[in-house]
């Protein structure tokens, strides 16, 4: 990746493992992974319905009523003190395993940042109960502009914020859909892509494709 | 329904049943209901994502990308006959049982029009073929407007096509994403919620739900 300047990650799913709220939804369900993994589909297509409609709410909304949807769908009585707990899992996700030290060794050379459909509260709870803020120059998000990723309004944060051009800056997401979006805004673009999904057929692909973020220190040297 | 002067009816679950490409897809899989989900649900992705981008394609490109992803996300091998024959079968759609009859009695008293994500090379097809051409005043596709549902600006499409008022224009829709954008841009919106879904947690409501179409005639003592 030439000339590369700062690394801005992607937060959910990228930084942050989503499906750690498996957890929290053991005592809920016998299916815990199907109420995650529908609770995030839902919570992805209501921040891109919201953005579509002009109808801003914020992704602790959007979370609280996708999950509230994943209970209806797949007929889940859990009662509101069951939803608060689940909801508050957000608050304290747990990182993927190689994210501190692949976020520490880049820092010693590059600045870095999160851009993320994330409220500032959430962001802010997440990169500080997994001990991340110490190596993040920008925590961005979308809240500034009440819309939601892949609006390229978004992507432009970052730029601004860094003050680089955007060619110079390498985005990280493991979100297909973030990829593309990203891409298409105009960064150069890592996919994480953990689960061997897929790439989406929107007509943007990736420069650089790994399966774990500490594939990135180590294909620079690092 | 107090005061509805016209219908407006979206087309692909509501009026066509997209499922019945299934029978199409039986000979390229031995799980053809899976494909037929897979591709319908990327269609629909596809469609917010490129809105949300400004990277509009029209809905004959959307729905070749979505199938292209849904074969290789199912580990399906077809040959470009069979991806041919699959993407031909969009455009001889069949309609739900009860559609022509209702289209007709509503016909008699109403201006009908369809408003749809659909190509208009797509939408002209699936309503000759269909037989449904006579009842319709108009058939509205995004496509004058390069984006998709549920962007507002593509609701205002049937108001100014009818020469009438958002609230005295009744839109009908088996899905419901559909359903909240519409009722988020004004309309009277009737929900044809063929599969007992719950609704999405989006902040709006239909003012009316049936499980198929001939409800509202019935509803309405024609």
């Amino acid at each position: 990746m030439p000339e590369v300047r700062a690394f801005v990650f992607d937060a959910y799913g990228t930084l942050f493992d989503v499906h750690s709220v498996v957890t929290a939804c053991r005592g809920v369900t016998s299916d815990p992974e199907a109420l995650s993994r529908e609770w995030r589909a839902k919570q992805l297509e209501y921040t891109w319905l919201r953005a579509l409609m002009g109808r801003y709410e914020d992704f602790w909304e959007v979370t609280r009523a996708a999950l509230q949807f994943a209970l209806k769908r797949l007929k889940i009585a859990a009662s509101q003190e069951q939803v608060n707990r689940l909801l508050s899992a957000y608050l304290s996700l747990q990182p993927f395993p190689e994210v501190p030290a692949t976020l520490k060794t880049l820092h010693s050379r590059f600045p870095l940042a999160i851009l993320s459909n994330g409220s500032p509260r959430m962001l802010q709870a997440a990169v500080q109960s997994s001990g991340l803020e110490p190596y993040l120059q920008h925590v961005l998000s979308v809240d500034t502009l009440k819309t939601y990723k892949p609006n390229p309004t978004v992507y432009d944060l970052a730029p601004r914020a860094l003050g680089l051009a955007k060619e110079t800056i390498a985005f990280v997401s493991s979100n297909s859909f973030d990829v593309v979006g990203a891409k298409a805004f105009g960064f150069q673009v890592v996919w994480c892509n953990r689960t061997q999904a897929p790439l989406d057929e929107l007509g943007f692909a990736p420069d650089f494709t790994v399966s774990h973020l500490d594939e990135i220190p180590q294909a620079l040297g690092l």
